[in-house]
């Protein structure tokens, strides 16, 4: 409540403006409490804050009124429906207008709220994402892009498509590029982000036509976009600290993202056995417990919890389906950044920028070709 | 020496006969010291095991004479060329004949030995081999298939294509899949494995078409070829319990293979880090020694280091290119299993199998249209 009454500006931004984010409460495989749990703990560390929180409202509303530094800064949306983890894209396109979800994103379409967050069907977001919001002007196919534990001092890479498209050629993955570069430089602070593409080595002559070709067409582009571009990178350079942003098309970096969380998964499950085998390591893991504590919060799947969707009209975060409060809260977290960064714009700007140049390029080519028939 | 002198069959193979591996000593990173120790290693353990060691005379001599164990049971084959790790594989095709690689897989083309091991150059080493030993009849495109850390009773997953190539159709997905399964039953002593097919997610809908058409193509060899089919898997099973062969091709398949490898290095550094942090810290490490070593023996990629090309008219054991002498021995042991179990020819008939099925699968097919026709 103090912190409604007494509204003082936020030190590091004098100029502080309330941010509106919407978030869909509903379809997350934890439930509503978690979503409404994650809410107050953003709200409770950040007074800029405010939600459109969508769902039903006889579930939420006692939700709601538990969290006492929810009041005045939560308005619930009623919608009845909700978008199961097991409903297709395609159905939900169709006939899933009274869903939390749909509403969730009405809220950003109409710039009630300038951030979408949901727990839901990542397949079922996207597709309503892109039907609603709609592309950026000059965005063939939109990513999700998202953070990667990594040796980096900012301690995180971006990966990008994390599974948006099975599909992407070589001009979306120049998109890629410039997508996540922006992505970088406004969620990890990174003035001149260091980009790779994904390949199965790192000679020139490797990999599949449509990768050789994006090569040169990042390598091009990287000096106007204020990125640098290292080349072709491997699957280990994800962890690495080779480059800050990875590009690669969505199938080859869902299958990435997700055999690095099950090698991460089956390693802590290891480590924990290891710790149980006999009295002498369970009491070293006693005296290790803060160390542990220190290299499981590196690691926490939930602490990285935000892939964010690229190239629409508005910025939607997706964040795992089982995210308890933690992780529901640190969604919030990239979701605020985003917003008070103006990154939507920025980032539309420079799509914008590169497809201007591209059709400079064209038009440059098209006269050589002319002036070399002419001559 | 005593093993030479007083022959005694093994307990487990009492008609046991000496296997003679061919071994290229040249090209890796650590030199051909490393790999005179883990022959020597592996000779140790095994009284059946005898060696074709490739590469300069001169240098191998010396390293040979100073391992006892060697003495009677190791051949030198002098070639003096060597390919490096930079060499492009076209090149080595054309101008490779004088090398240590060559040299160690015409021992295996001649019969005089019956795998061959090397450390170096893979993409140089998959050309050769594909030249020199040539496809098994009925395949088009030889794998290369690795051993995974896993939650299996087993210890391991099996997972082809590594990056033998970087494309690969639904016919080619289906003979990985029969190979796989094939080698998981000799080398992992797997009576009926399970197969997946690598994807984005286990609906059937998913994925591009080829994998669509190798879903369908798959079920219906499983039962022919003796293994179950488990469907549609996800990059969290590769290191999972729902399968122990994963199907995929080898441009996904190196990624993924690098992507988790680069995860076990990172978590790895982490927590020697945690551990490093403080007194208390440091002293937990101390009593959880011997805890900790076993799980890092469960991870250690020394110990699942032979990457296998199947294929091809005789095996081939790629060990790592930084192999010390633990990892070349774990080749080394790799490969005498296969050679002893018969394992090539066993992967050939059922080849032959397969492709005799399908061609009158495709004759019933005709079969049947001339029926309708008819009718």
């Amino acid at each position: 409540m103090s912190q409604t009454i007494t509204p003082k500006p936020a030190p590091s931004n004098p100029q502080a403006e309330r941010i509106v984010i919407s978030v869909d409460a509903m379809g997350s495989d934890k439930g509503p409490a978690a979503i409404v749990a994650g809410c107050s703990h953003s709200a409770k560390k950040n007074k800029d804050i405010f939600f459109l929180l969508h769902g039903r409202k006889s579930e939420l509303e006692p939700l709601v009124a538990r969290k006492k530094n929810l009041r005045g800064r939560c308005t619930i949306v009623d919608a009845e429906g909700i978008v199961s983890m097991e409903d297709k894209p395609s159905q939900v396109m169709r006939s899933g207008k009274s869903t939390s979800m749909w509403s969730a994103l009405e809220s950003v379409r109409n710039k009630e709220a300038t951030v979408c967050v949901s727990c839901g069907n990542t397949g079922a977001l996207m597709a309503l994402s892109v039907i609603r919001l709609r592309k950026i002007p000059g965005v063939y196919r939109p990513a999700i892009a998202v953070l990667w534990p990594s040796r980096n001092p900012q301690g995180f890479n971006v990966m990008l498509d994390a599974g948006a498209d099975i599909r992407a050629d070589e001009r979306d993955l120049l998109q890629y590029a410039l997508m996540g570069a922006s992505y970088a430089r406004n969620g990890l602070h990174l003035a001149r982000p260091r980009v790779g593409l994904l390949n199965v080595g790192t000679e020139e002559f490797k990999g599949r036509a449509e990768i050789q070709a994006a090569n040169e067409l990042i390598a091009e582009n990287a000096d106007a976009a204020n990125f640098e571009y290292v080349g072709f990178v491997e699957g280990s350079d994800l962890p690495g600290k080779k480059c800050d942003v990875i590009v690669t098309d969505g199938f080859t970096g869902n299958i990435a993202l997700k055999t690095g969380e099950g090698t991460a998964s089956l390693i802590r499950d290891l480590l924990r056995e290891a710790f149980n085998y006999t009295p002498l390591s369970r009491l070293a893991a006693l005296l290790a417990f803060t160390s542990l504590k220190r290299l499981s919060s590196r690691i926490d799947p939930r602490k990285v919890n935000g892939g964010i969707f690229l190239g629409l009209n508005g910025t939607v975060v997706k964040s795992h389906g089982s995210a308890d409060a933690t992780g529901v809260s640190a969604a919030v977290k990239l979701a605020f950044q985003l917003a008070q960064s103006g990154f939507n714009e920025k980032l539309a700007a420079r799509i914008s920028a590169a497809t201007m140049l591209a059709s400079e390029a064209g038009t440059e080519h098209i006269k050589n070709s002319e002036e070399e028939a002419n001559s």
